[in-house]
């Protein structure tokens, strides 16, 4: 019935962010327009489904919206990735690397039973080095990624080939910026 | 059929965090357990389906994962309220007090259509200084407050008493610290 929706059109560009030269793709379209969003999680949902998920993991703050949406359509638990000194119980941590710095991932060292079959998810796939750092985490606590999946994909820049190995999908891919 | 599920199960107490002497409600057991998860949402959606909610409007960062899975469930579309700088477009904001300083929150200009319907959500009322603020941009936008949707409620905080005027809701309320 939504099949025919151009989600494109929910997703402006916004020049200049976060900082000059960067053209930034705003999602708060998509999201607020309350068909578009239940198409895009539906969407997600109906790659994720076959994958036999047990918990959706994402990495704060954009992937917890979408990520928790579709954690609970598909019948899944959700475990949130955050930033240094935000979780509050024990945690296991992995450094990644952002454009001139790097940064800390965090998971709880419980958020995963042995073996849980989980999908990361994203708003948006850059160089995946976000994504990469996700991985380390759920595999060093024993979790087996069944698959990536994002709202927006910026295939120039190459995070999809970054995460080979790995089933990755998304629902709306930029060839160019 | 999970109407005799109890959520208090899957709240864990963190003592000392963020900092000594403050005891931390824990939700990550609730959104990893799919059953409970899927309960805490649906009972939400409980609350708010006759309040014929447009918008779900949330805080960063917790807030977003419950009021992604709320927003979709109420065929309601989904804003983000952000700390300063996160969002990309034009913004208005407001200051709010915290225990020994004072934090902003923003929200796109355009997050609102005149007359929008507004459910606010959080993962948990304390004092409401989050939540006040997040009502006054609503209301700067023209937006209508229809209800304040909560997991957990610290009720000896009185965050209840200082949203006086609106109507209140949470699914597990501690008296007691």
């Amino acid at each position: 019935m939504t099949d025919d929706l151009d989600l494109r059109a929910f997703i402006r560009d916004i020049p200049d962010f976060p900082k000059p030269g960067i053209v930034f793709k705003d999602i708060t379209p998509l999201l607020l327009d309350a068909r578009a969003y239940d198409h895009a999680v539906g969407a997600l949902a109906e790659y994720a489904r076959p994958l036999d998920v047990d918990v959706v993991l994402a990495a704060e703050a954009r992937g917890f919206i979408v990520g928790g949406a579709l954690a609970r359509e598909l019948g899944a638990g959700f475990a949130p990735a955050r930033k240094r000194g935000k979780l509050p119980s024990e945690t296991i941590s992995a450094e990644y690397v952002l454009e001139y710095a790097t940064d800390v991932l965090e998971l709880h060292a419980d958020a995963l039973a042995g073996g849980a079959r989980v999908l990361v998810h994203d708003d948006l796939l850059a160089t995946g080095g976000t994504t990469r750092a996700t991985i380390e985490l759920i595999e060093r606590l024993g979790g087996t990624v069944v698959g990536c999946a994002y709202l927006i994909e910026l295939a120039f820049l190459g995070g999809r080939r970054s995460l080979g190995g790995y089933d990755v999908h998304a629902l709306v891919a930029y060839d160019e910026e």
